[in-house]
C-alpha cells in the first residue's frame, strides 16, 4: 500500500489532526514569546547609568524584532502548508517535530545574535538556524506532496522551492559578506523583504 | 479588487481564523505568565535577611500587578476586536503580529520597572511600550475597519479612538510628571482606571 | 437590568466563552511548567561534587512536587467551576483575571519555598499565595452564583465554602506551627490530602 | 458501581474531555520549548573566544536534540493513548497530572545532561526521569484499561508493555555501562531507535 492509502484522512481524524496543528501552534507561540528573555539588563545599575545600559540593549531589541518577524513569517507559512494537508502519517508528524525542533532553537540563536551581532560566529549560528528551518520545511512539503498528503499543486510547489532557494541564497550571501564585515550581514537579510512581493521570485519560479 | 473582496471570509475559513485567534491567545497567555520571572530573590541569603529581601521585592510585585492588569486588559480589548472581525487578509495578520510583538515586550519593560521604578528611564521605557501597543492596536482596528473587514460601527470606532487618545495622554502626562519625580508616575497611571466607566471618555468621544 | 440579564449567554457566545476558558487553561499550563525553572544547579561543578549538588536539590524537588499538585488541583477546581458557568460578563472575566494573577505567582512562591523551605518568611509567602488563590476563587464562585451566572446549587456552594475554609484553616495552622519550627509546616499541609475524601469536610459542610 | 459506570463518557462531556487533552498538549508544548533554555552562552565573551564558546555548547545541543525527540515521542504516545480513551474519571485525571509532572522535569534533567553529560550522576538523573515517565505512562494505561475507560485491546496493551519493558531495560543497561564509562551511556540509548521498527520488540511482545 502507498503512504496516501495508509495515511489517516484529515476529515475522518479531525480531532487528532487538530491536536497536531494546535501543538505546533503552541510551540510557535512559546518560542516567539521566549524571544523576550534575550533582552534583559542586570540588577543594581546606578541611576545615572541606567539610560546608557538600556540604550546598550538596542542590538538585543533589533535581534528580537528580526526574530519575531522571522518566526511569525514561518508560522504563516506553516499555517498555509497545513491548511492544504488532507492526510497525515507518522512520517509527516516526525518531520513536523524535526521542523519544530529547529524553530525552538531560534530564541537561542537570536540571543547570540543580540549579544554578539557584530561577530562572525553569531552571524553563522543565526544563518545556519534559519537555513535549517527553510530546508526542513521544504523537505516536509516535498515529502508530503510526493506521498499525496496535500493538495498543493505543481506550480505552488515550484514557487515554494524558488522562495526557499532565494532565502537560502540570501543567508549564504550574508555569511560571505560577514567574512569581510559581520556588522553588514543583517543589512543583507533586508533582501528577504523583497521576497513575496517582488517579480524577481515569480520570474525565478517560472524558469524552474 | 478591494481588500474586502480578496480577503478570506471568516465563516468560510473558520479553522484558519481560529488558528490566528488561538495563536494570539497563546502569546498573550505566555507573556502574562512570564511576568512572574520579573520577581525573584537571589540564592543563599542568610536566614535573618530573608524577610527583608522578600520585602524588597514589593516594587517588583507592584510592577507585576500593574502589568498583569495591563496585559489582561489588552487581551480583553483584542478579544472584543476579533469577535467583530468578519474577514482577514495577510495585512491584518501582519498587523496582528506587530501588535503581539509589542505585547511580548511587556515582561521586559515590566522587569525594568520593577527593578528601577523610581528612575526616569524605566518610566519612559514602560510608557513607550504601552503607548506602542495602544497605537498599533488603534492602527490595526482603523485599518481593518477601512478595509471592510469588521462590523465595528462608526460610534464604537470613535469611542475606541477617544479611549486610545486618553490612554496615550495619561502616559505622556506620566512622563512629564516623571521629569520632576519619577516615583509619582505610577500614581498618574491610576487615572487609567477612570477609563471605561467614566463619563469623561464618553463625553470626549461624542465631541470627536 | 440585573447582571444575569445583561450577561452574555454561554450558548450564544460559545466562541468567546471558549476563548476565556482556553486562555485560563493556557495560563495554568504555563504556570505549572514554569515550576521546573525553580530547580537548577550551577554550571561548572567539579565532578566529585555533582552528586552532592544534585542531592541538595531535593528541597526544590519537594517544593516542585507540592506546587505541581497544588496548581493541578486548582486547575481541576477551576475546570469544574467553569463547566457550570452558563453566562459571563466583564466582572466575571475581571475576577478570573485576578484569580489567574495569583496562580501565576505560584512559581515564584514555590522557588522561595524550594530555596528557603526551613525559614519562616518562605512558609508565610507560600501560604499567603495559596490562601489568596482560595479566597479569590471563593469570591469568584460566590459572585457568579449571586449574579445567576452558574448552575451551582446551594449544597455544592456550601461544600465549596467548607472546603475553602478548611484549606485556609490548614494554612493558618501551618503558619502558627512555623512560628515554633518552620521545617514542620509542610507536614501540616499534608492535612490537605484529607480534604475531598474525608467525612470531616462533609460533616462540616452539613453544619454550615 | 464500577469505575466504568461512574466515569464521565467522552461523547457526553466532549468539552471537558477536550480541556484535559488541550491542557496536556499545552504542558507538552511548553516543556519541549523550555528545552532551549538549557543552551546558553555567557555575556561578555571576547570576540576571539566566541566561536570556541559556541562550540562548547555542542553537548548542550546534543542533550537538546535527544530531549526534543524524547518529549516529542512521548507526546505521540500520549496522543495515541488519549485517542482511545472513551471515558474519564478523577483517577485518570490525577494519573495524567502525575505523568505530566514527570514530563515537565525533562528540561531540568536535560540541562543537567547537557552540562555534565560525561558524569555518572547526570546519566542517572536523566535515566530516572525517563524511566519514571515510562512507568507512570504504563500505569495510567494499565489502570484505564482495567477500569474499562479505553478501547485498547489485549494485544496492543501487551505490545505497549513490551515496549515499556524494552525502554526501561535500555536505560538500566545504560546506567550499568555508565558505571564503567559515563560518556558511553548516550550511545546505549541509541538502541531505543531500534524500538518501533524492529522485530525484536514484536517477537518479545508475542512471547509475553
Amino acid at each position: 500500500m502507498t503512504r496516501a492509502e495508509t495515511a489517516r484522512k484529515r476529515e475522518e481524524h479531525e480531532v487528532e489532526f487538530s491536536r497536531i496543528v494546535a501543538f505546533s501552534d503552541g510551540v510557535f507561540a512559546i518560542a516567539i514569546t521566549l524571544l523576550v528573555l534575550g533582552i534583559s539588563i542586570p540588577k543594581g545599575i546606578p541611576a545615572d547609568k541606567l539610560a546608557h545600559e538600556l540604550w546598550e540593549e538596542h542590538e538585543a531589541l533589533l535581534a528580537y524584532a528580526i526574530s519575531f518577524a522571522v518566526i511569525g513569517r514561518f508560522w504563516v507559512v506553516h499555517h498555509g502548508f497545513f491548511s492544504q494537508v488532507t492526510a497525515f502519517d507518522g512520517r509527516l508528524i516526525a518531520l513536523n517535530m524535526l521542523y519544530l525542533g529547529w524553530i525552538v532553537l531560534v530564541p537561542f540563536s537570536s540571543q547570540v545574535l543580540g549579544e554578539y551581532g557584530g561577530e562572525m560566529p553569531a552571524v553563522v549560528v543565526y544563518s545556519v538556524n534559519l537555513m535549517g528551518i527553510v530546508l526542513i520545511g521544504q523537505w516536509m512539503s516535498w515529502d508530503a506532496r510526493r506521498a499525496g498528503l496535500t493538495t498543493i499543486d505543481a506550480e505552488t510547489a515550484r514557487e515554494g522551492l524558488a522562495r526557499s532557494a532565494f532565502i537560502i541564497g540570501v543567508f549564504l550571501l550574508a555569511i560571505v559578506v560577514a567574512l569581510f564585515d559581520p556588522g553588514l550581514a543583517p543589512f543583507v537579510w533586508l533582501l528577504l523583504f523583497v521576497e513575496g512581493r517582488s517579480h524577481v521570485v515569480q520570474r525565478l519560479s517560472r524558469r524552474v
